[in-house]
């Protein structure tokens, strides 16, 4: 019968469950100054430096069993990438089916254009990815209360995931978050504290009440599993793509767990003899309004300093200051990328034209990648040729703000 | 790269595209007087007696390579069912990834209980499968406007497919439509009109004005082909159950296409050795204030009167006659089945239920299933040990009224 911990189908009898490899996660490796520790201790940033922790993995015990074949045999679905993924007992995985996320041609956008809609993901966006890697892993780790400062749809997702799990979940947003991402979090049983500013005034929140509180703070970054489950993204690009990674991915840009867990799946892939060592250039757009990755690149700092008085209606853009600042720049840089910044008109404008040439409803977020490849086409940092996998990262649903309605109205 | 057509992974080399077979599609053949009709035709209701046709497969040719280990290798996604789906030629297939949604345990509401969850379908409902079916093939017979009927979530999908086709999409909904469902046809670009009335007062408009103006009327099951796309939600559930279909499924019923639909899938199924001559229980859930279908169950009628002053917040159950209520009412009782109706409280408590122990924020139609399922345990309809898949059929985004918020603001 269906495997209870994923979404999949029962695999026919040719073939091999991904339960029945383990999790080759070896230990937790700090991105900054490199020191190891314990993967099975619950730790968050790194003790000694407090910058971000990576999972990492035997990954030539993993290469043995992690093949093209096996994978394609394997039921759909993030956790089927079982050999580089943290839980090490499946039976802890918290999953409402996220991953395998459909990767749509936008031939009416561009000739070798792509969108990788994550807007089917459950709770509607790519949250659900990270969300189910690091609450599957918190709970294999003893944890039952986890905390969340969100600007809405990593909380929407914690409060779904949570409640699958049977965890207490305490939800911190911005007053202006949308409506929906409030909604759905009461209905999934969170409980939510809306905050008079920003996400960071969230995470501080979060920070100074965590300990006293018995949460677990399961920030962006700020513990090592959320960036598993967004590589995985990374994963199935190359698997849609047959193993040859595309040119150039434009992927919008506010915590960044996504854009350095593809860069770090590409690695793991190439590690075990799965791709090549061609990568594709990572191009991150964020909002005019809020754009300090933007800003500290075309600076070459190292480190984005904190944006001020950030504002933009693409709400998952609204993050003045990211811990991942430095990942996310070099990432780009080692990939040969771009950073550019998009107006609040240029996304309405975009999200539009997606919905109305491709039949995709893209959350903001998403349609700024769109923005963003309009004008890299236009200045030939883009080439029709190549191809380009835009990130829908959630759905459009969420923000009915963006469609104004004057509908005619008529009797029987 | 990745095939144009479907969301689906370019299959590894060592698999069979389901576009290297063709649809098996031989002829329309009357669920009422029987009569054949040519499939490649433009037809909706039989020419001769008025009532539903269902497209007819040379299941022996199917048979042959519909297999269990072919379908296992396939890209994911409801056209991976080539043989027994009617579009000839794959180029005309208008995919956004439909298919293959999430059987999900429902272990904290009961023992055996699975939720076939279609929220993450595109579009956020199970409408998209019917759409992208009755589009593509429409497309295929060179229809180039279309209209529809909806009480909003066909109506979303078809603005939907439509935008991706190129197509011209004319949409009545009552006026009373979710605001979600209105923007979404609005965003796609489809021309919206709101009816002061019900979705039967909507296709009686369309009725009228599809001949003069050239519009194609999509409204379910008055063409053959959105039950194409409904059916594959059974196959899938043969194959997510290994090839042993469940003991009951709880199916939300408006228009009733996807019970007629799984019930048809089930036969085809078994036509070409797929499964057993088992079937489930099937079981439709209305809402007490539009319940023809289970008034004329209990009646005992082969059809069902429609029901007056029909209202529900599950605005997909707002249905007060059904085109296909004789093949409804066939279904439950072929598979010794039953209908119940359930009331607006039952909706609401069962939603939030679904949402805090499962995570899932389903449509109130699919909160319907489980409000009912609970009375069907109660009364020992049916047993704990019995499979039972209740199906949600939409996100609950689009249905906001139902989550009241009350929270609180805090200064960081």
């Amino acid at each position: 019968m269906t495997d209870p911990v994923t979404s999949a189908t029962r695999e026919p009898k040719s073939t091999v469950s991904p339960f029945s490899h383990p999790s080759h996660l070896s230990h937790l490796e700090c991105t900054a100054c490199g020191g190891r520790h314990d993967a099975d201790r619950l730790l968050r940033l790194c003790p000694d430096c407090g910058k971000v922790l990576y999972a990492r993995y035997d990954l030539a015990a993993a290469r043995r069993t992690l093949t093209k074949e096996s994978l394609a045999l394997r039921p759909r679905g993030m956790w089927r990438w079982r050999e580089i993924m943290p839980v090490r007992d499946a039976s802890h995985i918290v999953s409402l089916g996220e991953g395998d996320t459909p990767l749509l041609r936008a031939s009416r956008l561009g000739p070798n254009l792509f969108i990788k809609e994550e807007g089917v993901c459950p709770t509607g966006s790519f949250k659900a990815r990270g969300i189910s890697a690091a609450v599957s892993r918190a709970r294999e780790l003893g944890v039952t209360k986890v905390a969340i400062p969100s600007a809405g749809n990593a909380a929407s997702a914690l409060a779904a995931y949570g409640a699958r799990a049977g965890m207490e979940v305490h939800a911190f947003m911005p007053v202006d978050t949308p409506l929906l991402n409030q909604k759905e979090c009461v209905v999934y049983g969170a409980k939510v504290t809306l905050v008079r500013g920003l996400i960071s005034d969230c995470a501080a929140i979060v920070r100074k009440r965590a300990e006293a509180e018995g949460w677990f703070d399961i920030s962006t970054l700020k513990e090592p599993y959320r960036a598993e489950g967004k590589k995985t993204m990374g994963l199935e690009l190359a698997e849609q793509f047959d193993w040859e990674l595309p040119d150039a991915i434009i992927y919008p840009t506010g915590g960044g767990t996504g854009i350095v867990g593809m860069w770090k799946a590409f690695a793991e892939l190439e590690a075990v003899g799965l791709i090549g060592p061609k990568r594709p250039r990572m191009i991150s757009v964020q909002a005019e309004n809020c754009a300090p990755i933007v800003r500290a690149f075309q600076r070459g700092l190292d480190h984005a300093p904190p944006w001020e008085n950030a504002s933009t209606r693409a709400s998952g853009l609204r993050v003045p200051s990211a811990v991942a600042d430095y990942l996310i720049l070099q990432t780009i840089r080692e990939s040969g990328g771009t950073a550019l910044a998009v107006s609040e008109d240029e996304i309405d404008v975009a999200l539009h034209e997606v919905a109305a040439r491709e039949g995709i409803f893209a959350a903001p977020e998403g349609a700024a990648t769109w923005a963003a490849a309009k004008r890299l086409y236009a200045d030939g940092t883009l080439r029709p040729e190549q191809r380009v996998v835009l990130f829908d990262t959630g759905t459009g649903l969420k923000y009915p703000d963006f469609v104004q309605l004057d509908l005619e109205v008529v009797d029987p």
